[in-house]
Order: C-alpha cells, then structure tokens, then sequence
C-alpha cells in the first residue's frame, strides 16, 4: 500500500494534481452514491416510507467541495500512499457524511431555511408535511425528522470510517477521528454558549474565546483533522503528522477568519447569502469581539444594540460595517489572516513531500484563503 | 476467550445468576464512570466551559434498568465467552451511551421535560441559561445544546463500541450494531410519520404499522440486537445467532406491548408517569390502532376527538380508557402479549446453552412481560 518514487519526479505538478483529483472525486461520488444504494435497501426492507431519511441525507453528500475528503486524500499520498487505494476513498467518504450529520443539525441550531441553495433539511420535511396535509404541526414534524436523519448520517460516517480502517494503522487513524468528532462538538456548543454569555465578556476574554472556538469548530475539524487521518492511514509517523499540523491548522484558522470577514462583507452575488447575514445572527466571531473591543463606549453600544437584530435593513447593515471598519477590526482581522496564511505557506515548504502532494496541498491553501464565497 | 464447562452443572442457577450480574454490573459501571472522566479531560483541553456536555450524559449514563447490556452480556455468556471478560462489559457500556444518546434526542422530539424523575438534557441546558440569565432564548439554547450533548454521546457509543470488537468476531458484531442503530432510527421516523399521517389510516392498515414501528424501534433494538451482538462478539454461528432472534424478537414485542399498555392503564405511583400520559401525547401505538378499528364510529370519533390533547383532565382520560376496554382492545392486546411471551419461552426452552444463562434469560423475560412499571 506503500510507495515512495524511485526515480526524482519530472513531470506536470499543476496537470498531475487536477487529473488525480478528478480521479479521487470520481471514486468519492461512486462511494457515495454505492453506500447511500446499499442504505436505501436496508431502509426499504423496515419500510418504504423511511426512504425520506436516504433521500435527504443524498441533498448533502451530493454536493460541496470536498475539502476534507480532498485534504485525506493529499494527506495520505503525501505519506507515500498510492494513488488508487480504497483507503482514503472511504475514510474521505466517511468525513463527508460526517459534515453532512453536522450541516443538518446546524442548520436546526440556527434555525436555516437554506443550505447550498436549497432548503435545509428540516425544511424539506416541514414541506413535505405542509404538502401532504398530514396532522399535528408541520415545523416539529420537520425538526425532529431532521435530528433523526441527522443522527442516521453520524451512524453512516461512523460505518464508513470503520470499513475504512481496518489495516493496522487503522488504530492511529480512528484516535484522529474520535478526537475530531469530539473537538468539533465541543466547539459548536462552546459558539452556542458564546451568543449566551458572549456580551458580558470583557473584550480581551471575548477575542481569545473566538479564536479558541474558531479552532476546535472549524480550523481543526475543516483542515488539520483530515490531512491528519489520511496521513495516518498511510501509517505516517509522528513528525510528519506534526508537521501537516503546523501547516494545517494556522491555515484552518485563515479559512474560518475569512469565512467571518465574508459574513459580514462579502458579495451576496458571491456568497449566495444574504449581505451581513451574520450580523442578523449576531454571531460573536473573533472580527466582532474585536470591534467591540476597539471601540468607544458609544460605537460599542451602537454596534451591541444592532447585533442579533433579526430585521436589520440594509441602511443598518451598513452602518453596522462601516463601524466595524472604524474601530480597525477589519484591518486588524486582514493582518492575522495574512499573517496565519503566512505561517502556514512557510510550514508547507518545510514539509518533505513528494512533488504532486505538494502542488495539490498549496492549491487547496490558496483556495482556502483568497476565496471570495 | 471461549469455554465450555469440562463436567455437568452442579449449583443453584439462580444464585449464579444474581453473583455473575452484580460483577457484570460493577465492571459497567467502572468502564462508563472511566470513560467519562477520559472524555472529560478530552474536553476541559478544548475549555472547561465545555464540560456540561459530559455531565448531561452522565444524568443518564448513570442510571437505568441495563437492560440491553444485560442481554449483551448473557448472549455473550450463553455462546461460550467467559464470565470475567472485557468485550462484553465494552459493548455494554456502548450500547448504554447509545440509548443515553437516543433517550436525549427523543426528550427534545417528544418535549419531554422529565426522564428517570430528573429534569431531562434539553431541560436542563434551559434551566442553566435560566439560572445564570444568559442571553437570547433560553429554551432554544437548551434543545440546541441537548442536539450537541446527543451527538456527542453517540459518537462515544461509537468510540467505545469499536475498542469492544477489535477481534476476529468483530467483524459479525460490528453489522449487527450498524444494522440496530439504522433500524432503531428508521423505526423512530416511522413513529414521527404515524403521528402526522395516522388518523388518515383504515383499522387494518394502521395495526400493522403499529406492530412494524414497535419491531423496529423497540423488539429489535432493546432485545433482539443486544442479545445477538454478544453472542456475535463470544462467536456464535448463524444457528445460534437465529435462536437467540426466535426468543428475543417475539419478547421484545412482548415487552412494548406491555410499555404501551402501561401508558394507558399504568398506576402512576408504579410508572412515575402522569396517568394516561400516551394519550395526551395522542401516541398511535397497537393499542389505539386496534381500539379505533374495533369501535363502532360514535366511539372511534370521541377516542379521535380526545386523542392527543394535552390538556385531558382526569375525567377524560377516564372516559378513554372505558372506550378502549369497551372496543375490546385491551383485552385483545393482553392476548398478543401472553401469546408473544408464549412464543419466546418456548423459544427459549429449545435453546441449547449452560444452566446460568439460561436462567439469566429467564429472569429477564419474566421481568421484561410481567412489569408494572
């Protein structure tokens, strides 16, 4: 399962990367697609009318962009993993059903109509039940068979991962992913506490616990997590997982510190959502600890009395950013980005990795950071 | 691992059978309570402020009948696996985390303030934030903190069910736990939908999927796949393996049916239930399908009428349950228990293993069929 190159590499990083991942994603969707069949005959054997279950689990694990699937996948080549093992296919296939469970049960935590441009799963079955004209309430009905699909797609990834790892540095790897699921829980409760608690922080407090959760919910869990578990399937030692960390997850810090900045700047053209979509859900991000923290008294109140305002109109979310940018938040925010982007470009070039991992883990962090949605 | 005694049995079964349980239960106790303190230092890591997730699944994990590891253990027991070993204590104590893990998620399904007299997970999450006068919504915080608490608790299930199977019987352990999860949540769907879609059900119809939902959601997963998966884990073959389906399948349904009775019928001082508690929650189980079938239709629309009203007074409830004796369906019901329990004892007497399990399974039928609480 093991190779390492016998002669130096000559040829096309940029052009072997895109056709091994096309590959990769080729046998990622036919995994996919061949458990979700396998599943559906299980659920059908219980009865037809479980199927709801299989089909909205399939409007998450049939799109997005992989990138933890893709990030095992470079994990486990640049450990000297081959490029056609079923290894990484399935221990990605198991990350994406993973993200799939999370996606669902977020999107009831925050109360999301949408996701990717159709409607979130609870609302799939809240229509289902408006349709039909069934009885009792439509929204609890699509609730709570949503944290049963939920709960159904953690089980599916946990069936995966263990296929995946049966070899014997299936030990290494299943730690990481226990220690994954984990982090990524804990951190989502600790953002949920952080809108609880979060205005009474001084501001000091409020930007160290953002960057902690912005650490374990998403820097760890979107990119160290399954760069880590691929290297590991491909029974990497410890110094070399230590160095896809160092790499990864000042990275993972970059990508959720975009995704903050985007929230409240970005391009609803681009994003697809609503502009200053997190200001309305007063998420407490470490770009809005920050501003509080650099402002007056008086911008600060300002900017604490619009925050979570559900109704925010266009001319408040305006004010709202141009606040935001006045106390140097924004700016500060750009830096730490830069400088984490910085850090892990550094950390990519100390990694000693064969050429085509190498292309394909640089083009995955640009990606990652200069993303406009 | 497995043994078969070398000379024919010579003592008191049921002596046996009480010694070998409170060491059984003793060691589950130490492995849940040692896991926990393991997984809270996993999380005091990420912060401290995340450990209310650990003692919410503590609440549960702490207490209750252990009935399903009980059954792990004695299919364990009964297919030759040795009294003092780790495996089964392992999959007992998943199996726990896994009913702790579904127990919270039902709570917030049902909106169900109590559980084993204690405030329920997402209750307790709410009076938290009540408590401290944290921001925002303290009831939304409270059942999006439960959905993390039960995601959480279902991947140590997991976590812990994967260290209890890492030999060779792993593999036959490993589909039987897979399979129980999908149909235990596939099963709860179906309980959802019955609510939503079944007044619009003719008698028959509405029988039968009462008795397909209590298979799956309850005969299977809290007898059947318990009983299997030790038997699985010590090694069993198929014959085996079928022989243990056609004792505890038809006493697991035996076990619901009894449960749903209780419901109704139940002595609240006994159940610690409110009386007639499935009715206000306008439950669709066997008992109600078969009453409603069997009413002539002046009767069918008062049970109709009252069914699912969350304020029946004493009175009502009262006036139901002479319309479900009248129907016949409760009489009808005590039949297909008695006969349920008569299919799984005999079923049991065909088995052929050691005197102490044997007893063992006795003694859990009998307490499974003959509760009053």
């Amino acid at each position: 399962m093991l190779s390492a190159p016998a002669t130096p590499y000559q040829g096309s990083p940029a052009h072997d990367v895109t056709a091994e991942q096309d590959l990769f994603r080729g046998s990622l969707t036919r995994t996919i697609d061949g458990f979700l069949a396998e599943q559906r005959d299980v659920l059908a054997a219980i009865s037809e009318e479980s199927l709801p279950l299989i089909s909205s689990i399939a409007t998450l694990t049939g799109g997005g962009k992989r990138m933890r699937a893709l990030l095992c996948y470079w994990g486990w080549r640049a450990a000297g993993g081959s490029a056609g093992a079923s290894a990484p296919v399935t221990a990605g296939t198991a990350l994406e059903f993973f993200q799939a469970a999370a996606l669902i049960h977020d999107d009831i935590i925050d109360r999301s109509d949408t996701r990717r441009g159709r409607p979130s799963v609870h609302r799939q079955f809240t229509a289902s039940h408006t349709d039909a004209g069934w009885h009792l309430d439509p929204e609890r009905f699509g609730v709570s068979a949503a944290i049963l699909a939920g709960d159904l797609c953690l089980a599916f990834s946990e069936e995966l991962f263990t296929s995946s790892c049966s070899s014997e540095a299936g030990g290494a790897a299943r730690i990481i992913f226990n220690r994954m699921r984990t982090e990524v829980m804990a951190g989502q409760y600790l953002d949920l506490l952080e809108e609880a608690v979060g205005p009474d922080q001084t501001p000091e407090v409020a930007e160290e616990r953002a960057l902690n959760i912005l650490r374990f919910k998403s820097a760890k869990y979107s990119m160290e997590r399954p760069l880590m578990l691929g290297g590991a399937l491909a029974g990497a030692d410890e110094a070399l997982l230590s160095a896809y960390s160092a790499f990864a997850l000042p990275l993972g810090e970059a990508f959720q510190l975009r995704d903050d900045v985007l929230g409240v700047f970005g391009d609803p053209d681009v994003t697809g959502k609503p502009a200053g979509d997190d200001l309305r859900e007063g998420k407490r991000t470490f770009l809005i600890a920050r501003a509080l923290g650099s402002s007056g008294s008086d911008a600060r109140a300002r900017i604490n009395g619009m925050l979570g305002d559900t109704s925010l109109d266009a001319a408040s979310v305006h004010t709202l950013r141009e606040l935001i940018i006045a106390s140097g938040a924004l700016a500060h925010t750009e830096q730490l980005i830069a400088s984490k982007s910085e850090q892990a470009f550094s950390a990519l070039e100390e990694l000693d990795i064969d050429a085509v991992p190498m292309e394909a883990l640089r083009l995955l962090a640009e990606a990652a950071v200069t993303r406009s949605a």
